[in-house]
């Protein structure tokens, strides 16, 4: 039976399953939206990325990632802007709704985050042109502020949005409730994305209480303390109407489960917390 | 020799001492000031701080903590506000510049963000009579966003700014770098805190990369990635010149040295990275 509504970040069973696997996993499970990382596309290949996805007719909510701009030398910031533009061709190759864009944190000894946030503005500005021709959205995905050194410096919805007003068409965001749902401010910020068009995905998982790694140790949904129906509905209210992307990076927990238990789990816990 | 403008939390040698202890250290150091935490007060009784603080003509930049109003229950919360009237108390009695708020974050099984601040304005609300009646001013101290689910709801200095101005006359905030430094509003929230007079205490320390641990891995200034000069730049512009205040949580390192060595560090790296 077809699962409504529901795409699955394949870094959730990264652990598990290659690319193809994980796509065959889900078929199976009624899931027909992935989100595959660049990681699991090379190890397989692009061709047989393409062939078990479009060759099943999958949707791709995402492609994960473009980004990680800022570098200590113009030398650096070229090579990012090189392998965005693959990402790109790849993105397309997989008919994918968006390239989502973690923007990358602190060149390696800065301490000046203004920098990096101009570093960030320039890369997807040079990409812009690229991405536009080839009819791939970008979508920034704010991070959540405690990886604003390594992984991100947009940390917010608004500065993200900001952003996307100052680069123009074909820039939108990515809203992942790990990282935006402490926001005071996220409720007017989802419904200016959405007076914008600008919400291009909508990622799910939960925050757990306590979080035992900055990085791994993401909840399953229900499992944590975030309002992901609140959420949603803010969303859904702003116009976008688009899939729910599960991705839950987990090393203690469910990278260690076997792939088919935690599609099962996904399924539930989505229709029982997920939905409006 | 006297050390200008450092005051040291005392939770940064908790390990090593107890408040005479740690007292007693930091004149040795030639440190005049300290922020002591109740429990520590508690350990050795408020008269003995009172004692080897007031004795000494100690400056105590601030009493950590009160706060942690939300409460799944009416009791709950009103435990909390008549705790925090003691805690005022007991900032009277030691002479201390402010009382620290970490405000708490959501109440138990609870998912309601919005109610959690909600019941965090009331209890401040509550206990600001006897604040005011007893000249002691309330700092709030936004917390890193990593906390609002289980430390503070309160995450960000825009959003403390606007409770302060909810709430009227004798609430501040305390500017704790550690929370702060990523937000892509800071300099003009520092900037607007000043207009207000808000700024009652500036805490610092440094964001390791990586990060270990959500709460005890800070780092000492200069080992890590926040621009410590520049904010207090920023802090210094708006017109707040008090003392900068050392607060490290470090089980893994800085709680395993001797204490010595700790507060020596401290000093170096104080005038190193600190100052203007």
């Amino acid at each position: 039976m077809a699962v409504e509504g529901l795409s699955i970040n394949l870094a959730t069973v990264r652990q598990q399953w290659t690319l193809t696997e994980a796509c065959e996993a889900c078929l199976r499970h009624g899931i027909t939206a992935v989100a595959p990382w660049r990681d699991q596309i090379h190890k397989v290949g692009l061709d047989e990325a393409v062939r078990v996805i479009r060759g099943n007719g999958m949707t791709v909510t995402g492609v994960c990632r473009g980004g990680m701009f800022p570098s200590a030398t113009s030398e650096g910031r070229q090579e990012a802007i090189d392998d965005n533009r693959r990402a790109i061709d790849e993105a397309v190759a997989l008919g994918a709704d968006c390239l989502v864009l973690v923007v990358g944190g602190l060149p390696q000894g800065s301490r000046d985050l203004g920098a990096a946030r101009d570093m960030v503005a320039d890369g997807i500005a040079a990409i812009l042109p690229y991405a536009r021709a080839n009819r791939m959205p970008l979508a920034i995905e704010p991070l959540h502020p405690m990886y604003a050194a390594d992984r991100a410096c947009v940390n917010t919805l608004d500065q993200a949005l900001d952003l996307c007003e100052r680069l123009g068409e074909g820039v939108g965001v990515a809203v992942d409730v790990y990282h935006v749902w402490w926001d005071p401010n996220l409720a007017s910020a989802i419904a200016r994305a959405g007076r914008m068009g600008a919400i291009l995905a909508h990622h799910i998982c939960d925050w757990l209480v306590p979080t035992r790694d900055l990085l791994l140790d993401r909840g399953m949904m229900g499992d944590g303390v975030i309002d992901l129906r609140g959420i949603r509905g803010m969303i859904e209210a702003a116009g976008f109407l688009g899939l729910q992307e599960c991705e839950i990076f987990s090393a203690e927990t469910w990278w260690k489960r076997p792939g088919d238990e935690v599609l099962a789990t996904v399924i539930d816990r989505f229709h029982a917390h997920c939905r409006t």
